[in-house]
């Protein structure tokens, strides 16, 4: 390895051990941290934020990336490759936007943030519209500011989800919606399970649950551990620690997040060691990601096959009193049951692309020019309807619903659908390998299936694009069919 | 405030904000890390120590503190006063040695230390004598870069109590050792009494016996919490945030650890809110802390009024099996053992000063150069038999006990012993404010004696010296009369 390429790796390390530390804040700030302390913990964080930016944005960094572009040559492996390529990206990011602006746009945000909790717990639009209005003007002024070909949305969608554009998304959702529409209003009809529960599920059994269940599916509890906290999420301290948390509700819930979150997490941990304490040593964008916490929380652990293989087994009965007197058939219902609903994140399979479409729709419209903020509300509601078959009764249960907008990420909302679409695709691909997939999860062998995605997508962590990686993994580009075949089979 | 100082305050609280974080890394790591995550951590805490160090040596500091200096008059607060000297101190320190003087010493220490651990697991002293000698000589050599007036251990002293000199130790301890030798040998005859163990104390119940003696103390566990540890310890992660950790053996240990480092916490909860974010946010130095550490573990900890008090008379009913049959007397009794031994760490009140001694004596001895590292065995062993009466079976269980010669913390013991006498003085002075102090601790109310202390010395934090502390607080300087006074009364 030459010199230069010596030094921008110790620079990712540094820069890869501040984000893991700045993680390792954020992580106690949610599990375990004293009541009173979260105030100067806010303190603690933008501290370490600006050292991080400070870093990210030096001009030190700006010439090694350069002689790094220059010594790169033909023979040089794709790692050193990725590496110059994702952290160029990085430095662009970071240094594209004047310090004034987003020192403003970090204001706006606060502010945003404040109005967007009261405007939803009063069910007022109106607190938040202007703030909203703001956020959007400047997501256009920093598309400006990145550069774009074709539509100013490119520029934003591309910050999640490298090489993104509008066209392909806005495609995949004409297609998307076109058939979505039907299958939700069958499946709706047919698959109307409930859980009727009568005594509520125990906390200390639900936590011994889901550490079973994340145990079953591979995840390595000597390189990461599970905790409580108000949202589950998964974060990377290091390598070999990716946490996941999760929250006990009085219902099935914890089993799926448990997954989704295992899913994260099993991408991580099968990212290759000889990447770690370097930006490629994280998943590769937030749609790969997703497809992978939707693979785990859908293809597999909403399998009828999964269900009856000993782990699981043995997970139902932790719960006689709730589960013992369901069928597999009936077990197998109530968790794919569909019903059209107001809110994203408690959304089943079949409906939940179509809250997103929704959300894609107006923020391209937004702009756009062609819709403006105040017409938010009515539009919103009116796709709902005419989407989902749904009357949304407030804006708090409609368009203020999410937290994205009021934190500026305009252009996120695609990459859930991507995850979906991406899991089905992958899900294929591995089918055609295993012909006898439904044995393989049946008997527990779910160990046969990580292994295969560590080998043809884990593995890499960030080393090749979304769109590289995809077509790598199973040899064609990101393609809705499959998620609407999967749904089709599934459920009609 | 003027501009200077303002920008000094920023200053500091960008520096404690990254010790904050780096005392988060550490505690993560002694709690709650993943088995496969500790070498990756110590990488993180590399990095994160280098952007300290950088921080706390940059010219820019160093000339903001001349500027700073200039700036402060006779009208200057107290604070500010404190502000400028702590942390022209502390700057001091960091770039008084050159850079590759620290760099050769950081290498001495990561072999110093894999030696000892060696030598310590095989008994052999001559594995660990070459780097020790080392970390003696550089030792010296810092002490010149330190500089001092009298004695080279007076640098040394210095790093870990202000101000402190060889001469002021060297007193104290010949004052010590002349009255504690008799004192031992007398209160070992006396106090024999063991615990004897039929039913193992359950470690759940341990947990909640020590959060329960925590709370009784006044610690407040909504800017704190306890966590599971294989060493226990304090640790400041912010002005609300001093946590605390505890193990659980199978003995009555857990108690008196919990109260111990419950003093430490104590003291840094009763820091004013108003130097947070500040290094005067912090106990001002380690002889000051182990007073409080030693205050709550012995003169509250081990008093017989407290275990006559509801607090902790429930905490004896929470282990009926191996308490139940114990009369106050016995368990008083139990609780202070005095008995010669070999391990400073397991040592009473009444020897635990003698172990003290016996390092001040061999550290002072090398550095004047009358001893050679190559006799400390034997010196060690003849020091036990003269002072402590006993036979030292084994270099592991003698000179190679302990961690701090081969972190290179040579002037460190002292520390303890000062905690041991300021505990007694800090208690003499408060008994005579509050003369009905047996009712007080009968009747559990200790947050009389808190709110004492945090007026008296917590609330400070680092604002004045050690030296002026004491004399604030009890009006003299440090004295040992008090302590072997207070041993006199209580064991013979």
């Amino acid at each position: 390895m030459t010199d230069t390429m010596q030094q921008l790796l110790r620079y990712a390390n540094t820069l890869t051990d501040l984000k893991n530390t700045i993680a390792l804040l954020q992580w106690d700030q949610e599990t375990y941290i004293p009541e009173q302390a979260h105030q100067e913990r806010g303190e603690q964080l933008s501290t370490l934020n600006t050292i991080y930016h400070r870093q990210q944005t030096a001009s030190e960094l700006g010439e090694l990336l350069k002689r790094a572009q220059q010594v790169l040559n033909d023979q040089s492996s794709d790692k050193d490759k990725a590496l110059v390529r994702v952290m160029v990206r990085a430095y662009d990011q970071a240094t594209k936007l004047p310090t004034e602006f987003v020192a403003e746009y970090s204001r706006l945000l606060s502010q945003a943030h404040v109005a967007w909790v009261a405007a939803r717990s009063q069910n007022k639009f109106e607190l938040f519209a202007p703030h909203l209005e703001k956020v959007f003007n400047m997501n256009k002024q920093s598309a400006d500011y990145y550069g774009y070909k074709d539509h100013p949305y490119d520029a934003l969608l591309d910050l999640y989800e490298e090489g993104l554009t509008t066209k392909q998304v806005t495609e995949m959702f004409a297609q998307l919606r076109e058939q979505l529409v039907p299958i939700v209003a069958q499946a709706s009809q047919n698959w109307t399970r409930q859980l009727e529960l009568t005594t509520p599920f125990q906390k200390d059994l639900q936590v011994l649950a889901s550490k079973a269940a994340l145990r079953a599916i591979g995840y390595d509890f000597n390189r990461g551990r599970e905790d409580a906290s108000a949202h589950p999420f998964t974060t990377a301290l290091g390598a070999n620690d990716r946490r996941v948390t999760n929250r006990y509700a009085n219902d099935l819930s914890f089993i799926f997040s448990a997954l989704h979150e295992g899913g994260h997490a099993l991408y991580e941990q099968g990212i290759s060691a000889d990447l770690a304490r370097t930006p490629l040593s994280e998943g590769v964008s937030l749609g790969i990601h997703e497809s992978q916490s939707r693979f785990w929380e859908n293809m597999i652990g909403r399998n009828q096959q999964l269900w009856q293989s000993r782990e699981f087994v043995d997970i139902i009965k932790m719960f006689p009193e709730q589960l013992g007197a369901l069928t597999s058939q009936d077990f197998y219902q109530i968790i794919n049951q569909v019903k059209p609903s107001l809110i994203r994140v408690e959304a089943d399979e079949v409906t939940y692309n179509l809250h997103i479409l929704i959300r894609f729709e107006i923020e391209k419209a937004v702009i756009e020019g062609t819709l403006s903020v105040n017409d938010i509300p009515s539009t919103w509601n009116q796709k709902y309807k005419q989407y989902l078959g749904v009357d949304v009764p407030s804006d708090a249960q409609g368009c203020l619903q999410d937290i994205h907008w009021s934190g500026g990420m305009i252009g996120y909302f695609p990459t859930y659908t991507l995850g979906n679409l991406g899991s089905a695709q992958i899900w294929d691909t591995y089918k055609q390998k295993d012909p006898d997939y439904q044995e393989t999860i049946r008997s527990g062998n779910t160990k046969k299936i990580l292994n295969w995605l560590t080998a043809n997508i884990y593995q890499h962590g960030a080393i090749y694009t979304p769109s590289e990686l995809m077509q790598k993994a199973t040899n064609q580009p990101l393609n809705p069919a499959h998620y609407l075949n999967y749904l089709q089979q599934k459920f009609l």
